[in-house]
């Protein structure tokens, strides 16, 4: 079996660990393992799997005789991503900075494998919430054409990486402890609390993570036309983000159908049986890989419509597992 | 001044004591005051506003001489409501047992004041989310008619007493502490997590709060063919439920002029500045009166759409900074 040869640009984060474990755990056949990261962290030595690995320093000569440059993302992408191409690496970018490129594609492989095609050294890993949506909308897609999506979001902490987790960690102890808090990675206290508010600010007042989930689900299910709205929140949950979706489909679906539909797709699991108290929840989905959608309900209030509450592990299936599913993916299409 | 004798049936209990706080803050003409429980806590003693009470139980003969009975909620209201108006009281019922009776009004004092001139000795406060939705939607209803709602709750543990509070504070020192949690009040944890189930499940398989947001604002709003969905969400957060509402309207409305009608409204306050970070969370409007709304945007998938974000005390505004504000509209407007 052919081995490739794997960068990790940004291994020391939160998805850059997850991509070491996911790598491991899915046997992808790595030949050399390289482990990069900022001058913060390089020279530093790390653990994987029973090996030692010295952490490289990201530059523009550490991609020599790369077959494939994992971004973990932030900015490494726009300094390094092209300095990987050069060298011959093909690319998986988990930024948000080549996304919207035309010349790029977005991909997630329960939806638009055959994307990976026409790639031109480059491969765009979607918004962490825009995956575990467009997973759970694409066989309902396929079955009744979807015309318009709204979206509430209930986003966990660690979508802002490690420094999230453990600004919720003491911020829960300093309220229980009565102690004043300083919140310094989210703009407000986030322990007990919501924070409608994820990424800047643009257009219509919507925030960057809200237009992401409008314009790359569009790109991903290429439906430039398709009608979406969405409203993100930060919610004080460790991991897994949550998403409440209202649907209008062009054709008729029963709640029955949709179950059926999404229990046969790639990637989904349903869990709903409200008579056994079973939907999907965040503290299950953690540290699973597929989207998982319950309380699928007719919505009567249209002429075709449907509510689904979907759970998934949004550093999993959200960005680690989606950039490496990419690379099977060009592996299995024999674009690598 | 007119004074009243009011009796509150569950005092012991969080909506219990939050009664007596606003009876107290605005100043309501209260002649004698009756603090009624069930057996479990009758006969103790209560301290409030530097007098001593003694519980009294709540049985058929407890109203003698009561102009006004507010009813906390749970099963007295069925056991008790009918013999506290025969005993020459009007009630006042937190309890979703009268709401859709025809034969009582259902009443949000900044919606329809004048629906309680038609009592027939009960009058219904709403659910917490529904009360808190009608007020925001109200001034929207008014400038362009509301055609559509699509509802996302993020539904705080006090929703559920003074027993979902302990709850969230306990599992939370578990989780932190590494211990096994156990969950009594709610259905599954609720520490870091979030349970997509609030009551019981009904048709469709929709939850019973789902079809109170739904059936009690078309009746509140007097809009019986409203077109409303909704979904329920309990969140790890101590006190005040936020909703993400989306709306098509029938009438163009900017989103410049929904803030404008929405800044007016009574009971209604706009924080709506991005560039400031200023929008409504639970921590801020906790233990306050108004319902916050903020985000507020358009939504261009619809002819005339707009998004909002809402959240209010759902102690307060929700349950019984309500009720008393409605027994101030029954001396107002001369109906008691």
């Amino acid at each position: 079996m052919k081995k490739y040869n794997v960068a990790i640009v940004g291994a020391t984060g939160a998805v850059g660990q997850e991509l070491l474990k996911v790598l491991r755990e899915r046997n992808f056949p790595v030949g050399e393992l390289r482990l990069l990261a900022s001058s913060r962290s390089a020279g530093k030595t790390m653990e994987h799997a029973g090996e030692t690995y010295t952490i490289g320093l990201t530059d523009a000569q550490a991609f020599q005789g790369i077959d494939i440059a994992l971004f973990a993302g932030g900015s490494a992408s726009t300094e390094f991503a092209q300095a990987a191409v050069d060298a011959g690496a093909v690319v998986i970018d988990n930024s948000s900075a080549f996304r919207m490129n035309p010349d790029v594609p977005l991909v997630v492989p329960e939806v638009n494998p055959e994307d990976v095609d026409w790639h031109k050294g480059i491969i765009a890993n979607p918004n962490c919430s825009t995956i575990i949506m467009a997973v759970a909308l694409k066989p309902i897609h396929d079955a009744a054409k979807i015309q318009r999506v709204v979206v509430s979001t209930y986003q966990a902490v660690s979508g802002a990486g490690k420094e999230g987790i453990t600004e919720l960690t003491e911020q829960t102890r300093q309220v229980l402890a009565g102690e004043a808090i300083a919140p310094q990675v989210f703009a407000h206290p986030i322990a007990f609390n919501l924070i409608p508010h994820i990424d800047v600010f643009q257009d219509g007042d919507y925030t960057k993570e809200e237009w992401k989930m409008i314009k790359e689900t569009q790109k991903i299910m290429h439906e430039p036309s398709m009608k979406i709205t969405a409203t993100t929140v930060r919610v004080p949950v460790y991991r897994s983000h949550s998403e409440s979706i209202n649907l209008e489909l062009e054709q008729p679906l029963s709640a029955a159908e949709a179950k059926e539909v999404l229990a046969k797709a790639p990637g989904v699991i349903v869990v709903d049986d409200v008579t056994q108290k079973k939907y999907p929840m965040p503290i299950d989905t953690s540290d699973h890989d597929e989207v998982y959608v319950g309380r699928i309900r007719e919505d009567k209030t249209v002429t075709y419509g449907l509510n689904l509450w979907v759970v998934a592990d949004q550093i999993r299936k959200g960005a680690a597992t989606n950039a490496i599913q990419i690379a099977e993916t060009l592996i299995a299409r024999h674009k690598l």
